[in-house]
């Protein structure tokens, strides 16, 4: 024993004695409707899915704690609707899918997909008052191959974004999907809180430790040097400049951003190419012990956005035994691992937390925006305001 | 968007943002001991197993969210008891069935039927005290195939009911019983409550959607149209008469009888032949959000009655994949699909549901009946008052 | 009915009808910090794993409803330190054991075996203040092939106690540990509270009966026959003497004692020599509702410890199917039969548990010292008074 652990916490010799009950922050991290950090992400459109996700064929997804269903009318149109039938409560799962939208198995009742009742085929004439009841739905957009809902105060519906390094294409590229989650370290639905995710995009620090040491250099050598990095906000988020010295001379800059809800803005870590960054990732909350990535990126061929994965000792994330998860720990395993709500009473932030300390404050100030009724940052209700250029990319310089 | 959206529920444009917490009404749905519904239900004698279940090897059945043990002793008696030995709590599922009763594993205390302590092997002289304690128990009695007990206060103990249905036999008919929860749509445990079944019985018009159009015709094409319904309170229930004119000109007229506390009086869907219903099921509340069915039916040979069962694109409903599941949904579907219990603040009953409607009424009634002092309809305290005959059947007139 | 039932519990009519809400005794069961009996279990050492458990991999140990990371560091030291790193919070089971002690996979904080932080290399000359955290531990020591921990107060840490039945060692004799749960009746994690089968050390009166009637002799011939028993206080616990008169004359004397906190001493049921007891079991409280034991024990050959173990109609009880567990019943059954956490409420001890009455009024006195400020029985704080002697072995006189 020495004089050091007076200072030490918990306790006087530092048992694990006295710890005391942990708790975490509910405010930043959990997602339900009427929750601080829910309401906040509901004034923004989220993926729930891919377009080809929404078929005729019902689909369940969860999204922000709530259970949906997506589906494609015969139009052409896709349909985010409540599951539960406003007439006796049946699952639309198992509902048909017609030209004019969804019809529940159980009575018929036919609603478009704007909630609509169009058919109460068991009540005389149809149903003439059909019109009485609505089924709860949220309206939804597509875009980069993706479907976005507004699961927001429908009056304060914002135009759904578009991104200078998704729609700023140079010959022979287009923009592809994918739903694997890609940037996770591998895992498609990860059992931990949504913010233990996003936070990692404004953490670089990290990247020589977990990346670099304990799963070999699991990107490329380029990125397992300790960077110099500097944080500054942006207008949509956190902006983290990462700076490596090059064996040439040169310097290797790196510019991450988390924007605003949820958005990984980060350059390809297998640096195939320099310049913009080349994709983003949307972190969705499932709920408040899940998520996935949905990610929309430029490519040349289909497919290629998913070679941006991790391989850690060779393998994908998926073809690794329990004791090589344990032997060679990446993203899922640093991050479920804080646990399925990390306890912030625990944390003992340092200054190499900057990022993570600015991305709190960050969504602080857009919690107390929304309680004093105004909206967050990034939300835009004019098209011409909703085109969104970033900083983020990798840059040889 | 139109005008329509003023009058629609649940917000202005009907969006699911607006949607208030559910809840489901726990009087008439939960099943425990003390509960409204559950003491309703311990008024009345229910099915815990076949006959062929009681035997020397403890068994373990769930009734009324209680688990209890079924046995039958050396003497041929069935035995129904609390699973906790009343000495130090070891379940007696691990209990040596002898002549007199049950002997508990774990210090050999002997119960007989009726909980009455008849040793105690590690006391002196066998227990001096052993009449101080008791095994809590519960009567049983048998009948079709079936052992009923009777769960309510020893003092309100009524006669075991005798069906007309069950006692009239044509020459060649016998009555058999059966336990995998015929008339439940295929599955033998249903993980949603009993009431959502149950309602489902007076609710006529759901089978030309769910059994005629969603699954194709599952039953017969007579059952595939729409029938004009006629819902009627009788003394122990609900009745519906479905009348469907046939292409002949005679009318095809069914009634189908939901019998107090759980019993489903449906003749077969099938419709093998005309005439009073030949079965009677019980809708066995496990317990708040798990049902299964026993049936006792007269049949002319063994395994008759497992014919009445759907079948769905030809396949039995075990056979299905999950795909077909959703593609051809049939009750278990509908009615699991409700939820584990619905949520009946979300439901928008119309005139097509008149038959829960009055169902939910009776039971409310006789809810209002029980604490008021008074017994439930169906109760009898006389053998000849306990002979109980129903309108049920189907015909062609 | 007959007049007896007046006298008899829970109703009129013993029905199930009348049982009252069953509840236990949380404050003899229930092992959390910060709970009576939790606090009071932690004044003492307990094993949480075999020496050969603490290595270079890190491994999770659950004990009083705590979880762990138990280690070895590159000098042979054996760690036990809180999952959750000090910084963020990912756990240490992931973490790379060095030389030194154990580092975070995420920014590889290392940790040496009492918490102190020694690196933080994505800091500033790896961490100016890396002073001002601790890892929260626990202290450690090795004996007898098992590695102990002490999780209470430091201020009131006892000297790891030796016991003469491991000490005193014959020529051709050494101790082996075992970490299989000898003596729980099979399982290696039984899914109950650790009082259940603590209690049955001092319960030899079930012997005959579960163990020479419902098994058949489960153990040897010897066992089976029912015994006269004396119970009596000693200095560290409950000690039970059994005695059964021999066909030829002599007296089969057997002495069990049921050690506070936890330990087992008990000789082999197995009857494999005559003397003093060789071995000690630690039943250790995973949880409120699990428990597993460790052994340590005199043999002559490796693996002797695990013979003891009992065998059912000639299989060891792993290999039983659920049929024979269910014909062929032992502790395993009869204990976890009791449920996950018995309820005492509904108990009926009799003459013949006084054991278990004398050890639960034992852990009454000690709880009650504790509440005072006082010390439990059998902590010392010299190394001359954490010798332990005991009387327990059986005899043939």
């Amino acid at each position: 024993m020495n004089g050091r652990q007076t200072a030490a916490q918990p306790g006087s010799d530092g048992s694990a004695y006295h710890l005391k009950t942990p708790s975490y922050n509910a405010r930043l991290t959990e997602v339900g409707r009427g929750t601080p950090m829910g309401e906040l992400l509901r004034r923004y459109w989220h993926p729930v899915g891919m377009a080809a996700d929404a078929t005729a064929t019902p689909r369940i997804v969860k999204v922000l704690d709530e259970e949906l269903i997506l589906f494609r009318d015969g139009a052409g149109r896709a349909g985010l609707v409540y599951p539960r039938c406003c007439h006796r409560g049946t699952t639309l799962y198992y509902g048909k899918v017609e030209d004019r939208g969804i019809r529940c198995c159980y009575h018929g009742w036919l609603f478009d997909v704007e909630g609509r009742c169009l058919e109460q085929p068991c009540e005389p004439d149809g149903g003439r008052q059909r019109d009485r009841v609505r089924q709860p739905w949220y309206p939804v957009q597509e875009g980069y191959g993706l479907v976005f809902a507004y699961m927001g105060p429908p009056e304060r519906r914002p135009v759904l974004p578009r991104y200078e390094c998704l729609e700023v294409l140079e010959a022979g590229e287009f923009v592809e999907a994918d739903d694997s989650s890609i940037g996770s370290g591998g895992i498609q639905v990860a059992p931990c809180n949504w913010l233990q995710h996003f936070e990692n995009v404004v953490d670089p620090y990290h990247v020589p430790i977990l990346h670099g040491s304990f799963s070999g250099a699991q990107f490329v050598e380029q990125m397992a040097a300790m960077p110099k990095v500097k944080f500054e906000y942006g207008p949509y988020g956190v902006k983290a400049t990462s700076l490596r010295a090059q064996p040439d001379g040169r310097t290797f800059r790196r510019v991450t951003e988390a924007v605003l809800p949820t958005l990984r803005v980060v350059a390809n870590p297998r640096v195939g190419r320099y310049g913009m960054v080349e994709s983003i990732g949307w972190t969705l909350p499932i709920d408040d012990t899940h998520y996935r990535i949905y990610v929309a990126g430029r490519v040349r061929e289909t497919g290629e956005l998913a070679k941006m994965k991790s391989r850690y000792n060779g393998k994908t994330w998926a073809e690794l035994t329990p004791g090589e998860h344990q032997k060679f720990p990446g993203d899922v395993e640093a991050q479920t691992g804080q646990g399925a709500i990390t306890f912030h009473s625990e944390e003992h932030l340092v200054s190499s937390d900057q990022g993570v300390s600015m991305l709190r404050i960050l969504f602080q100030k857009q919690l107390d925006a929304i309680a004093a009724g105004r909206d967050p940052v990034g939300v835009a209700f004019r098209e011409e305001e909703a085109y969104v250029k970033l900083d983020a990319g990798q840059y040889l310089e």
